[in-house]
């Protein structure tokens, strides 16, 4: 094997709160049952934020609850500020994520505040997890890192002192999301290079969404320079709103037939990860899935050597 | 500029033939015209079959005729065999290609022939190119190079061979195709540089199907070994009859996004290039078009520094 990559399954929470159906919690479990038996190792379950805003969240507490039976499973919950962080921490997290935006015009957007506020925010939660929930992960994850439908071009030495300020922070890993789908294979090669030459070992995952259908050549670009963990939504759910019938986040499906195809270890069951589907289509029966592996099915002689689920 | 790049619009030809309505000639011509006015600079118009086969390609002399008018572009067609090459070169096209499939059972199910019977009558084609049209370049794409639907996977030691047997009769490039969209980014790379440690110059393009939508991470493998032309299909024209809904050639507007946005100068104009989807729905309004940066739009902030059309 060329090497082994996580697949950081985001569907359950950005998926599903980019949609405006909210999918019964008890098909939010199945969903995440059939990931996990499909070999998935890290999910992000939902996100602790005011049900006021995204009622599509409002259970996440017992969705956690129910993906911490799954032994070696990575729960992760996004939380977009100090309060979120400590309900995440109550419900028994392994990881948080939170979104701190490169660009100001998103940040004030997204979560009210400017990204140097987001550091201070961030700073705290930190002190609270030292204290209170020692052994959580944090996350933060650079939002529209690669360009911004606001303000347009962002400029990459912001992105990379705004890591080092998370870092200084004391997160834990810093990722870079293309939030907006504006980012190309040779600007996701330099920026990572970049980022990790001042942050290192804590530079974590490359979170590509594919509106413009980049999204796979980003995450192989990624892949090129040592990225190693990489967000996926199952079905492409995660739409982007001014791209009608654009899928939204990298489809699971396709990254992992990518990836085994190349010979890399996600050690995830390409049957059964297609398989998941299924519950997915249940819980959200309006909705339109994406991906073209599904579509196409796998390619006569395709045989996944190393993945023993 | 890191680069340049040549993209070789295959719609013309790949598409219409894969489509079950025929285009009307006037629309074909329209659609020729928009691609040549975005700054498209090779174009396979059609193919010299018989019209019995492929009725959609019977007007291919006359759609050559209109296509030469243009000065600067290169005018390519398929054909299948002698008698085709023939009739291309009394029709006086740029260059001329031909489908060698690497997979036997491909071979025969496509042209009737073997690959060794394919290579002995390029041997033929050749010599009739030496002495009737001999500024007429000839190009050999090496189908099913990647993987087959019938046979399943595809010897690389075989797929060498071949290039290096279509060289040694005479061919000016020999291009790999990923006919049946099977291939992978490292499989891109592998071969590419294999066929080129045997072949060099000779080495051509990259044509790649985006069926279980990896076309624009091996179109960046390719990039990244070398590889300078790619085949590309305006709205991904060219379906994979077993892939309902999957889009079967890489899509134009998606792969010159790509391009540009890495700072790679493909010499053609995004928004013309987008234009020229209506012509194309004009001639054919029951086909589905594909492709995401259409439906997306150019991001905000993006410029193209180096295009004159």
């Amino acid at each position: 094997m060329e090497s082994s990559v996580l697949i950081s399954e985001v569907g359950p929470r950005d998926g599903l709160q980019s949609v405006s159906t909210t999918m019964p919690i008890e098909h939010k479990l199945c969903w995440i049952d059939a990931l996990v038996a499909a070999g998935v190792r890290e999910i992000e379950v939902g996100s602790f934020v005011s049900p006021k805003l995204l009622p599509q969240m409002a259970d996440t507490a017992l969705v956690v609850e129910h993906a911490l039976r799954h032994e070696g499973v990575t729960v992760m919950a996004l939380v977009p500020n100090l309060r979120g962080a400590q309900t995440a921490f109550d419900a028994g997290v392994h990881k948080i994520t939170l979104p701190v935006s490169a660009s100001k015009a998103h940040s004030l957007a997204n979560v009210k505040k400017t990204p140097q506020e987001m550091v201070q925010e961030i700073h705290t939660i930190v002190s609270v997890r030292n204290d209170l929930a020692p052994n959580v992960q944090i996350e933060a994850g650079i939002s529209t890192a690669f360009g911004c439908t606001l303000q347009g071009i962002v400029d990459e030495d912001e992105v990379v002192a705004l890591a080092k300020a998370l870092v200084d922070a004391g997160v834990d890993e810093v990722g870079l999301s293309d939030t907006t789908g504006m980012a190309n294979p040779a600007q996701v090669r330099r920026l990572f290079n970049r980022v990790r030459d001042v942050i290192g070992q804590k530079t974590g995952a490359a979170h590509m969404h594919n509106t413009r259908g980049l999204g796979l050549a980003n995450c192989l670009a990624a892949y090129d320079v040592g990225v190693r963990t990489f967000d996926a939504s199952l079905g492409g759910l995660g739409g982007c709103p001014y791209a009608p019938g654009a899928s939204g986040n990298v489809v699971t499906e396709d990254l992992v037939f990518m990836f085994e195809a190349m010979g890399v270890n996600t050690g995830i069951n390409l049957e059964k990860l297609i398989a998941a589907r299924e519950p997915l289509r249940i819980g959200l029966p309006t909705e339109s899935l994406y991906g073209m592996t599904p579509e196409a099915g796998l390619p006569k002689g395709f045989v996944q050597e190393f993945v023993n689920v």
